[in-house]
């Protein structure tokens, strides 16, 4: 079942390594069949160059296991409380990759202060707060999901217009319409956040981006009358 | 048309992925025919991979497609100021390559640290004045070209001496007699950015090199008495 | 004799390389037979392509060569401290890879900011004091697994669940159940101590993750209870 | 003439792209034949992928040209002036690796705070003070050597126990018994330059390494009772 999806799982989980976001097993990505309610996930420490199609485990959104041998990633309830929340996303990624963890785990968010970002995140790519000791020791992989969501409903953020968080003293989550866009924005996310980084350097900490100007950029790539690109095309 | 010259641009656009200085399609290089006044310049959005010379797109000064099937780089009308601006340079690059970018997001100029920057560029990088809120709504990639322009009146500085800007809060601009002396500018400027921040994290924010020293390496491969590389040789 | 050790200890010599860990021949791994109380090691000074499972030297833990034609790593009396301390470890690694030589250099603990460290090291990663002058010049390599063993004595710490050790001034050690898993904690270990200085680099210096996410994060890979990857499988 | 020395010319100039030390023509090294008074040194601003044995010059102690079509790189007269003073070393590297070129930028020597450093370089490696405008005017390329062997005349520096020096605003110079030996050293004082970059970023800018640790790493690799590596064996 879901073939085609499985498939677009697993080419998104190989660009993982080959985009250099990740380190051994250290990442995962998922799609949702919006139509079956269900969703198909990279199993859990799993090395990537033995990945298949077959291996990747379809979950309904209840989190039970549908189909798949394998145990799936210890990360897939939050992977769900996303789908749930964000109902016009198609693909999570979740890395540890190293500049976009370090402001995770500096619990900073990265602030919008070039095009780069802008072409790519409406805004601030936001941080959450620290988990509590009862959330991290109760359900601590469906608090991740749902810290996420209230950090977007608390600030009014579209997930769309800001397909990017950082989950406190841990590590990104990117996602999009698909698994594809989902890894092409975490690869954005890293060099936004080693950007940032170096502003940061640089400047001696003070860094700032008219609204106007990132309001543009987003605009011309996202907005109705974006001109960014050929007619039809993604990016 | 312009065979040649799209042979030229497509190479130099592909050199931009094999130096490590863009990541998916954040790059374009143009060149010109000063004799026909026309410009070559890659498509918006296409990936480097596929690229091909016929891919090019050939545009007058004042911006009109006057060959090729695709949407010209959104960039264009920055080229096209420029072109009209700096009478002798024949090839431009824009990037987002990372370590010249943090330079511009922190709206600093790379001063002139060292032998590596004098051998290219004659004096700092300038980086531009930030756009305003009608520049940026009403013509933003004319008016970028436009405050690029701007920035070399008003500081006097010969766009040859100095081929490269940063345009504050987005990322640099290179230029040269050719798309590849464009493409090799580039390349210096990324190298010179890091080494700039790398130089202010040691010396804890203060640095210099004497005027003399800056003027010598520059005229050692430039000036009229040039005995660096080989006689006739480019660089 | 133990062919098989020798075969390991060698793919984990050849995979220090591979991930970058190592300059030139500045890495050494080793690996023991508990039950026939020896040690095979790398050879001291030979280049890693050149290396054979028959270059492996085997020493008891006296330090005395058993078997091999070339002189075993300078650094055998450490590694054997090691040994005769942490009794149920089985291999060990040592490095000078940059970012954990950093903060050896530095002489600080690398600290636990994030879930990254904490899935693999369960708290800082300590460092030694600095050697004193009689220790280093009586019996160096010998003092350096010493002092490492009373930092972890004296801390109370358990070389299992905190598997790496900075040498002040120097670099790191880890170690693993075998060879192959203490290679796993040195790539481990130059992640975090990249992201860590980077961390601090953002935030300005202070940073924090709390214990309890600690725990959780450590726990669910190696507690009783664990549930990340796949049942019976290592990582 | 010097076919041999010509080969090792060519192979250590090789050895610097693929090390990661240079960009297009920024390095070369040269080699002395102490019997015939005669260097062999690449030729200025030539690609390294063109360069042949062939293409390397032969030059007398005078830098007059005794063998080759091509001009010398315009550092000759650096790389004479310290055959001359140094007597004792056969191979000299010049190249802009980045994270020694900032060092150099910062006016600072590279502080000896580890072990990795020790192992090659007894000290600090030095930075020479700027060049006078006079210097600079007059006989840059020379002046820039006669500065180099001030600067270790002046401190009493070993130029066999320190192998490597840093041009105030330019960028290291390093040398060895051979040219191999040179390049080694030069990938060396790259290493070391980026620890030394970070253990100041971690430390806050405090960080020092006993005397008594550094003179036993040296020793334990240079000194008559070496031990590291295989008895008779280079590094």
């Amino acid at each position: 079942m879901l073939r085609e999806l499985k498939e677009a799982v697993l080419e998104a989980n190989l660009a993982l390594p080959k985009h250099g976001l990740v380190t051994f097993t250290w990442g995962n990505v998922s799609g949702i069949s919006r139509q079956d309610g269900l969703v198909v996930i990279k199993p859990s420490g799993v090395a990537y160059e033995k990945l298949t199609a077959d291996d990747m485990v379809v979950v309904d959104l209840d989190g039970r296991v549908v189909e798949g041998d394998l145990r799936p990633s210890s990360d897939t309830p939050t992977h769900i409380e996303l789908y749930k929340a964000f109902e016009s996303i198609g693909g999570i990624v979740h890395t540890h990759s190293p500049a976009a963890a370090a402001w995770a785990q500096a619990r900073r968010p990265i602030p919008a202060l070039g095009t780069t970002h802008a072409d790519y995140f409406y805004g601030d790519v936001p941080v959450t707060r620290p988990l509590t000791k009862d959330e991290v020791e109760r359900a601590y992989e469906l608090e991740t999901g749902r810290v996420i969501v209230e950090t977007f409903r608390e600030r009014g953020l579209d997930p769309v217009a800001v397909p990017a968080v950082l989950v406190a003293n841990h590590a990104p989550f990117t996602w999009g319409k698909d698994p594809a866009e989902a890894v092409y924005h975490a690869v954005v996310l890293e060099m936004v956040a080693r950007m940032a980084r170096d502003t940061l350097l640089i400047s001696g900490g003070e860094a700032q981006m008219d609204a106007f100007l990132l309001d543009k950029h987003y605009q011309r790539k996202h907005g109705k009358n974006a001109y960014y690109g050929q007619p039809g095309a993604a990016h």
